[in-house]
């Protein structure tokens, strides 16, 4: 059990993680049904997929309650860093001194605990972007955004993004259908050609337009007495299709933001935690100072943002609720940061992103009809698939030989793999992603 | 420590709790204030109070880092439902059984433990509001209403609220400075006169003019083409000085929501989890159909709401974020709910809660220039201060003498102890209270 496996060294991370898909029925299998229909009495279940055993899931496989067990590719929506039930983890939770901390959760904005800027210290801080010291934790990634959003509103009274719904981070359609939202400009991202190095001329003058399109934005709302106070951006567009843009772009939006007094806001909810292959994914931009907040929550275990001290409120209460995040979350980043150093997890990740996306071209000319635009940093990765629904066919088909992936935009299939996904596990998975596609040339 | 205390026998809750506050240095102390020092160079530091020891504190007591041991008459702005470090909660987690709960926080909307349901039967649907068979978690109590107005938004477009501000649940002026808002009609909560038996004529006519004014609104909206799709109001108005009205008015505005097709939303997230002396708040209705929606969190330890199943959307995905909640929160509410029913917490409250009542209608007799409006329902009591620096001096002398409280509207105390605060608590406290009162005579 992963009682036991909690004991073994924690470097061995074979020892505890299983060493391959095993199928016992299709999925969701008879117990996940019988499951489906009890939760069904309780709540919409239109998005489940299937019921999990927890306790028997283990590193990069996600077992079910019919006791199959996959090869985990999509890590619950990207927020299990390390795997699953990491002896790591579970060591930390048999120390008496770390109990009271899950027990007694406090109202972090008036009475944090003795050891709170300390344990800030040891694991948000001690991965802070270039040129933050500052962080406020939040519960989730909904409310990461909307107070980063508040705290550029603090400085001036409009805003710009590139995503729009209601005060939250989705981009669904779904998710906005009926839902009022505030009159914000929202600007295009970029559409590139992939690979991205072989359209790099074309890309550039997409990338300009869409530059171009934020300034005259910029000004129309100037001028309509409402001006920006934010740019929000996603370093790897997640939610609206895995749409990536170049450095330069980034820099030049940044320029663009600080030309126009505006906050610029990087949105790391997705990308952040290393599965790009830099702890940030804004790394890859090169810039000493690539924003003036980011916000995180997902593979951080915790939400929040972090921000430069000029956007911090002026006033207590300003950004305030009751929990203002959960200091047991805390504790655990402080051992997923130790377990990503020890084990070099951002060097695997680099290491085992390459292999993915060599893999995906290779499939990409083998299926040429098929797949399409295979793009990706690090391990996060995505391939576009002929259309939607063949991506569902592929997705239950490829579940059902024991691989878990999710799909985004319109008809992408998107990777989000743990930092504990290795080479081999890469190998493992293009063999049956394989196995699936040939089914369908 | 904590932990030892863990092994004792959960009923004998005398053996866990302190026995009086006793304090050591003023507050916040030497320690409190090096430490605000260190986190003010990470966060704004002006709500805090001071800083805590959570491993030190127990039952109705919070210790700080300096060893003051204090009378919490406040647990963490309401959300602390059986004291600190209560036994039942750390046997909780002496069981193996749970740990990977905590360890594996799943993606709850797309893939949930296998024992998903039967928790939420253990747990919330264990206290569900008359005529709710369905619950939605969410981490927060923000994200609690959010998502609850977004399901009364996906029936139909526009939405009355009590108060107003981006998206969350907040009434202190200060939150709203510069952050833009939907433009909801706001209805007046009655304002009445207490106690509230003594005014019945004058409360009752001013209940019926803001009914009224709730009418006019929602006609003038649908005039303007934009019907109302629910209303949404607090039993009693928390944040914005514990505002209270009769069970009459709240069916009267129920069957004006019921009247005019809109949802009626009765926000709980401060008055849930037994504080009235009842575990919801609108049981004091006496109504066997009091609500849509109820919304929750705080005491409940986990956000979320409760609905009628018209109200569920239609759709998978409509309502969803990566968490929607967490699992080890539900872990937590089903011991607490064990201990309030073994120990007869409500009762209890009740009980607690009168003689509260009493002494603070002795206090205001005694002190009529200082005191007036003593509120209350259960031990979720009220009572207003002379003027607002005067109650900034009581809040702090009280501190100092051991007794911790919160402030709430222009000039109201508000008291918010935990359920395991028993009569001679109250007796404790209104000692201590009448001690610093004379101060101010």
């Amino acid at each position: 059990s992963s009682q036991e496996d909690s004991k073994a060294a924690p470097q061995a991370q074979m020892e505890w993680d299983y060493d391959g898909p095993c199928m016992k029925t299709a999925v969701p299998g008879p117990r996940s049904m019988e499951r489906l229909k009890q939760l069904g009495e309780i709540q919409n279940v239109d998005a489940i997929n299937f019921f999990c055993n927890y306790e028997e899931s283990r590193g990069n496989y996600l077992v079910d309650v019919d006791g199959n067990r996959m090869l985990d590719v999509y890590t619950q929506i990207s927020s299990i860093p390390i795997g699953y039930n990491h002896p790591a983890l579970h060591k930390l939770m048999a120390d008496p001194n770390n109990l009271s901390t899950f027990v007694n959760r406090p109202a972090l904005g008036i009475l944090p605990p003795g050891n709170f800027a300390d344990k800030l210290a040891e694991s948000l801080l001690s991965v802070a972007p270039s040129g933050m010291t500052r962080v406020q934790t939040m519960a989730c990634g909904s409310c990461s955004n909307e107070n980063a959003y508040k705290a550029m509103f603090i400085l001036i009274p409009e805003i710009m993004w590139y995503r729009g719904c209601l005060a939250t981070t989705h981009s669904k359609a779904i998710h906005k259908l009926d839902i009022p939202s505030l009159d914000w400009p929202i600007a295009p991202f970029p559409r590139l050609q992939y690979p991205l190095e072989e359209f790099t001329r074309d890309n550039a003058a997409e990338e300009a337009r869409c530059l171009e399109e934020v300034e005259d934005l910029i000004m129309q709302w100037r001028q309509k007495g409402r001006p920006v106070a934010g740019i929000v951006v996603e370093p790897i567009q997640a939610e609206g299709g895995d749409n990536h843009a170049s450095a330069d772009f980034f820099k030049s939006l940044r320029n663009i933001a600080r030309k126009h007094g505006c906050a610029f806001h990087v949105d790391e909810v997705q990308t952040g935690g290393g599965c790009t292959g830099k702890f940030w994914a804004h790394e890859h931009w090169g810039s000493d100072d690539p924003a003036d907040i980011v916000s995180f929550s997902k593979k951080l275990l915790t939400g929040g943002y972090y921000h430069k001290t000029d956007l911090q409120a002026d006033k207590g209460y300003r950004i305030f609720n009751t929990w203002m995040g959960d200091p047991s979350k805390n504790l655990f980043l402080v051992e997923v940061l130790n377990v990503i150093r020890r084990e070099n997890l951002l060097e695997e990740v680099t290491r085992s992103g390459k292999a993915l996306l060599q893999g995906l071209y290779a499939l990409q000319e083998q299926y040429p009809g098929l797949l399409s635009r295979a793009r990706g940093q690090g391990t996060f990765c995505a391939i576009d698939i002929r259309d939607d629904p063949t991506r569902s066919k592929i997705l239950l088909k490829a579940r059902d030989k024991g691989v878990l992936m999710g799909g985004c935009g319109e008809r992408s299939i998107r990777f989000r793999p743990a930092l504990i996904f290795k080479e081999y596990h890469v190998a493992l998975f293009l063999n049956i992603f394989n196995d699936v596609l040939a089914e369908f040339k």
